[in-house]
């Protein structure tokens, strides 16, 4: 598991002394000097309200389950209260858990979650399927009830149940984490291929439980596009749909039960798409002139299926940040890098934008790529910076959260905001989202006084568009940390949905993106999912509050929980 | 529109003149010697019912549309009573009209459409969404009912509304027929690339609605994978997806719209991702030793990433019927083709399986795919037959149905079934379903005494799996020609659901194969697709019957209608 209080292992924090240039950098950005760091509160101030029981239900989970499977202990509890949102972050920093769940119960088995998901229809008991814990977007925290509330944690069920090395598919059990699961099917020479930035601490469940798309996502496609099959539990029983490559029976349930978020049961076992480990991983870093030169660039090897495993493109700003990432080199090294800089300068990348590029298959199918995708970027006055940048970027692409906490400690707010659009939509949007969130930084009430982090990346490229994902970080506002934090997250999610955007790529509804659900599948979406939620779930005991709009539609209004405010604050 | 008593433009009839190594085959094959053929009987001996009339719905619908718009014509009524199945022709050729639509509706755009269905919503009034006709499941036929019927043809909404060449979308109108589509797209440059059996007569939205495989699906992908967003008129509004090329914001409403069938309600627009006209087209004929040995080159081509756009491998018994389609060729060509086979032949090509492969793309793509795509079929025995094979295979290929019929005039019942499975089932699972057939052959009642037409091809391929499509002929048994079809389609439908298999992979479900959508998608399954359902259409008038059981589930039965017995003759 996971800090309580932040990301990742307790044993590990972001190595700033590693990186001498970076935070001096930061703390210009953000305008920090001064400022004194506070850490999260000591454990001891951290106090749980006293569980609710249900009786009966415990006594059935008692009955049916082995001892330490069902758990009251208050380390659980606070573990599983929250995922690893900002405003999550936040909270529990300051010691303020505001629901905790009442119990957690770590099934072992398909039949364990059986049996746990039919005592808590029988009983009303509220459940929160958990993989992983880290969701962003308030999947996994418990809301206000009155019911008692348990959090299903699928870490025991963490096996390869099958390979067919054939047909490249395996069944996965859902609690496995991104290690685990890479490690035993490494072991037998495949590979999933899924490397969301959560990889560390992420589960193949919650993957398909939110859609997630991983670094690789151009190779291997985001995670719905690798389900063969699933197994769901639901209180009407169990989904279950067929191991094939594809079929004309109808609405496709693997794709309803992917994206559902807990809502209407727990996934247990994925059919997978897998593929033969690569023999050959080749990163490569790419200068651009510009972020525009860079997305044209994109554009070209998407059209020209000339497409690298990965490809991700860093405006000015994330580059920046990337740069002072590096630990300076010394020496000849660091006589040639700085000539190389001034070179480059010299030639007009004044405001460069970096790209790591990824090639993984064969050794021949590698190299064929690899000089296709080569010729493209160079046209587009790509410069080659060699393999170096590329290990830098792989061995910090899972370091990024811990460095949200280490900011968290001189009060700023940092979040991210992600979604995808059309290639023609691409650089509009992306110029106007950039321009809305400095707007808010030259606001007179800003306490950064004009300052603040936005960078932007381009990953995940389709035929048709691809994903920007935006990181923005500020100076908190004392006191009204989370009314600023939700002030952005409404203006820039709102400047997604009028402009041709999708509320979220990669990073599920959850309650965050929640009060925008109508604007992104219309009413009669929104009255498509509440009636499967209303049939399969009917007591509402699955993860309520959360993807769905509970409130009904009004005529006037879209009947959603209001936008610009913590949805999870008022009324639940 | 096509022939009320068979397949296709009523001025062509399968060319067999053409072809005269192929009639006598058949003959032999299906044991048909002596029978005379008996075509469909004449126009006058068909009568249709008087149609049901809902006054107060059909002066809404007069008041709302123009003149033309909606009619009860009795031709029009009759072309929209049946799709194009073996029972729907075998019925119609002899006069033989269960329930004809009470009326047909032409829209001519989406506004019309919503007039339509909030009238026959208000009214309980039945609709079937109709696109070219040319279903092969049940899925446009009205069915026993109290109620009036009015078939909504979309043929009228056939435009492409807008093209975004930098994202490679275009908004298309959902009656759009196959060769429309493709003019108008072509026509800026641009294509779909969707080019099922049925490409001729049939339409997007059909194409949406029953999650349709084109020939080039190996490089466009099935039509849910070009799906981009889509409006779709239901009873409790319209739903719509956004134009994204990627989300995550709860289920894939898209896939939910995406194989209904009809039965939530009428697609009217489809954003679809499309593509360069390619300019060049080149398809290629291979012979294998067996089709064993094709598939596992086919194979290779997917585990390498060497997948032509079209790849299609006949096994022996079609290879048969494909070469005695083609018109012999005379002089110097006749024997240059009699030595090549000469030749094959004491090289072990004994019982040989063509295989059609197709490259599109620019020069360069398609030399590079081809050289790579040749070299695997090499290794695996492939003899080059050249480009000529490919251009009878891509002459003939939207002949097929008309050949259907052909033989239907001789009293032949002849029919297709079609799955998919992962590799490692492909060829198990092929031999078990041509052991089953020819067996069925075998049975003393069977009037063919031995003989029938059992045929399959491997079309579709993906990482995890291939589709087997299986064409089967035999006499009929005078008499009793539905019990005897639905005896061989329940045979093998049991075979594909016993053995791995789906339900189907691209014609749908219609009521042909609803009795196993429960082994399909499980209870849990049925009961999502019918809250949703219940909820969009809670008059049920949306193509009732079809797609979802809608007995209710039992505990000891699957609730489903009865298997190896017409669902459409008992209870409804």
């Amino acid at each position: 598991m996971m800090k309580w209080w932040g990301w990742g292992s307790p044993d590990f924090e972001f190595p700033m002394h590693e990186k001498p240039d970076l935070w001096p950098w930061i703390v210009d950005e953000l305008n920090l000097k001064g400022i004194e760091p506070v850490k999260a509160v000591g454990r001891d101030k951290v106090s749980l309200a006293a569980p609710i029981r249900n009786d009966a239900f415990c006594r059935e989970l008692d009955a049916a389950l082995h001892v330490g499977q069902f758990t009251f202990d208050e380390e659980q509890r606070l573990l599983h209260s929250y995922g690893k949102s900002y405003p999550d972050l936040f909270r529990v920093r300051q010691g303020i858990v505001r629901r905790a769940p009442d119990a957690v119960v770590f099934p072992e088995r398909h039949a364990d979650v059986e049996t746990i998901v039919k005592a808590a229809h029988r009983h009303g008991v509220e459940v929160i399927p958990f993989g992983g814990g880290t969701n962003i977007v308030g999947g996994v925290n418990p809301l206000k009830t009155e019911r008692m509330v348990v959090t299903i944690d699928m870490a025991r069920m963490n096996r390869v149940l099958s390979i067919d090395a054939e047909s490249l598919t395996a069944v996965i059990e859902a609690g496995a984490l991104g290690p685990k699961l890479e490690q035993d099917l490494q072991s037998k020479g495949f590979s999933l291929g899924h490397y969301p930035d959560s990889f560390e601490y992420s589960s193949l469940g919650g993957w398909v439980a939110t859609r997630s798309a991983g670094m690789q996502s151009d190779a291997y496609g985001k995670i719905e596009h690798m389900v063969v099959a699933l197994k769901m539990v639901t209180p009407s029983g169990t989904l279950a749909t067929r191991n094939v490559p594809a079929a004309s029976s109808g609405p496709d349930l693997n794709r309803l039960m992917t994206g559902s978020e807990g809502t209407l049961g727990v996934i247990t076992e994925c059919t997978m798409r897998i593929h033969r480990t690569p023999p050959v991983k080749d990163y490569r870093g790419f200068l651009f002139k510009s972020f525009e030169e860079g997305v044209k660039a994109i554009h070209e090897c998407v059209n020209t299926h000339n497409l690298p495993s990965l490809i991700r493109l860093q405006d000015g700003y994330e580059t920046q940040l990337g740069m002072r990432m590096k630990t300076p080199a010394k020496g000849i090294e660091g006589f040639i890098q700085r000539r190389v800089k001034a070179y480059l300068k010299s030639r007009g990348y004044t405001y460069p934008a970096i790209m790591i590029v990824g090639f993984e298959g064969d050794k021949a199918h590698v190299a064929k790529v690899r000089a296709a995708t080569f010729k493209i970027l160079k046209k587009h006055q790509g410069f080659h910076l060699g393999t170096s940048v590329g290990k830098t970027w792989s061995k910090d692409k899972f370091n990024l959260p811990y460095l949200r906490d280490y900011v968290m400690d001189y009060g700023c707010m940092v979040d991210v905001s992600e979604t995808s659009t059309p290639w023609s939509n691409v650089l509009p949007l992306y110029h106007k989202t950039v321009a809305a969130i400095k707007e808010r930084f030259a606001s007179p009430d800003h306490p950064g006084k004009g300052k603040g982090f936005i960078g932007c990346h381009l990953s995940h490229t389709y035929k048709t568009g691809a994903c920007l994902y935006f990181t923005y970080g500020a100076r908190q506002v004392p006191g009204q940390e989370l009314e600023q934090y939700y002030g952005y997250k409404g203006m820039i999610t709102e400047l997604f949905m009028k402009n041709g955007a999708t509320l979220s790529h990669h990073h599920a509804v959850g309650t965050e993106h929640q009060p925008w659900m109508e604007e992104e599948v219309s009413r009669t979406g929104i009255q498509a999912l509440r009636a499967i939620k209303t049939s399969l779930d009917p007591k509402a005991i699955f993860n309520p509050g959360k993807l769905i709009p509970t409130a009904a539609p009004t005529e006037n209004g879209n009947g959603a929980s209001s936008k610009h405010a913590d949805p999870t604050i008022s009324g639940r």
